[in-house]
C-alpha cells in the first residue's frame, strides 16, 4: 500500500537493533484518516469472505481494528494481556513472547464472544516474529472457529513471522512488507 | 444518551462489589457502530471546542477514541502503561491507581505528541473513581496544553470521580451516568 509505505519513509524512524518507530501515526499517535485508508484496503483484499468477527491485541492494534471494522460491519474483540477480575473465568489462553517488552505473557479472550461459527479476521499493527499472531490464531483454533486470515500493517520481511504463519496455511497480507532497513541506508520494501 | 442507557440495561451484567460488565459491546467485545454514535455525540456535545487532539489510555479507551476522533479531524494519542524500549526517555508521566487490579502504575505519553497549544480532549470508557482521568489531565497539564474536556462513556455516579474532575474545573460530559446500581435491583440512571 503505497501510502503506508510514503508516510513510513518520511516519518518512520529506525533505531539500532532492528527498531521502526512509527509511533508519531501508528501506534502511539494515531492518524485516524489513515487508519481508514488501511481499513478500506483490508475490506477489499477480504472482500467476500464472509468475516464475522475482527480479532486484534492490546493495544496497539485496537485503533485499526476498531476503524477497519466500519468497513465491514462486524464487531472487534481485543485479546488481553492480563487476566482482570473483571472477566470470568471462561476464557480461552493462549502465549504471546514478546521482543520487545522481552518477556511471555498470557492473553485471553472470553469464550462468550468465539464461536465455532465464526470467521475471523487478525488485525495488527505489526508482524515481526509472529509470536502475537500465533497467540491469536490459538485462540481461534481453541474456540472451533475459522482463520480467514490477517490483515497487518508493517510487516518485517526479514524476520521469520510472515514466512512461518504463511506456511501454517494462514492468508497474511501486510501493507507495507520491509525487505531491510537500517540507520544509514533507511527502509526498503519488498 | 438513550442508545448507551438502553444498551446497558439490555447487555450490561451487574455483578457484586459494583462491578458492571459490558465486555461484549464495551470494552472486550466493541460495538463499533455504537462506537459511532458515541463519536458523533461527543463531535456535537464539544462542537466549537476546536480540539486538536484527543488522549486516552490504553487498552479500552482507544477504539472509542479512534471512532470518535474521526469525527473531529484530529490524530489520537494513547497513553501508555508501561515504558517500553520503543519510546526514548523524553516522555512525560503520572500516576494512576487501578481499583480494578489493585496496583499503582505509571502513565506516560511521548513529548512529541503534546504542545502547549493543544488544545486536548480526554476520551475514555468508563469514570469511576477518576484516577485515569486525572492521569491523563496531568499529562496535559505537564505539556502546558489545555484541556478542553473529557467525553466518557459510563460513569459511575455513586463514586467520588466525577464530582471530583468537576471540582477541578474540568468540564466532563458522561453519555450514561450511573445513579445506583446492584445485581437485584439493575441499573438506575441520574
Amino acid at each position: 500500500m503505497q501510502l503506508l509505505e510514503e508516510r513510513i519513509r518520511r516519518d518512520g524512524k529506525i533505531r539500532e537493533g532492528g527498531v521502526l518507530k512509527v509511533d508519531s501515526f501508528l501506534n502511539h499517535q494515531m492518524d485516524v484518516a489513515l487508519f481508514g485508508e488501511i481499513g478500506r484496503e483490508f475490506a477489499r483484499l477480504f472482500e467476500g469472505q464472509n468475516v464475522t468477527k475482527i480479532l486484534t491485541i492490546e493495544a496497539s492494534g485496537i485503533g485499526i481494528a476498531c476503524i477497519a471494522a466500519q468497513y465491514f460491519n462486524v464487531p472487534v474483540i481485543f485479546a488481553k494481556k492480563n487476566k482482570t477480575k473483571n472477566i470470568a473465568g471462561d476464557v480461552y489462553t493462549s502465549k504471546v513472547e514478546s521482543f520487545t517488552h522481552g518477556k511471555v505473557y498470557d492473553i485471553i479472550v472470553s469464550k462468550e464472544f468465539l464461536h465455532s461459527e465464526d470467521r475471523v479476521l487478525l488485525i495488527d499493527d505489526f508482524l515481526a516474529n509472529g509470536s502475537a499472531l500465533q497467540g491469536l490464531i490459538k485462540l481461534v483454533e481453541a474456540a472451533g472457529a475459522t482463520v480467514v486470515g490477517a490483515g497487518i500493517c508493517v510487516e518485517k520481511a526479514f524476520q521469520p513471522g510472515g514466512d512461518l504463519i504463511r506456511e501454517m496455511g494462514v492468508r497474511v497480507e501486510s501493507l507495507a512488507r520491509i525487505k531491510s532497513m537500517s540507520v544509514e541506508g533507511g527502509v526498503e520494501f519488498c
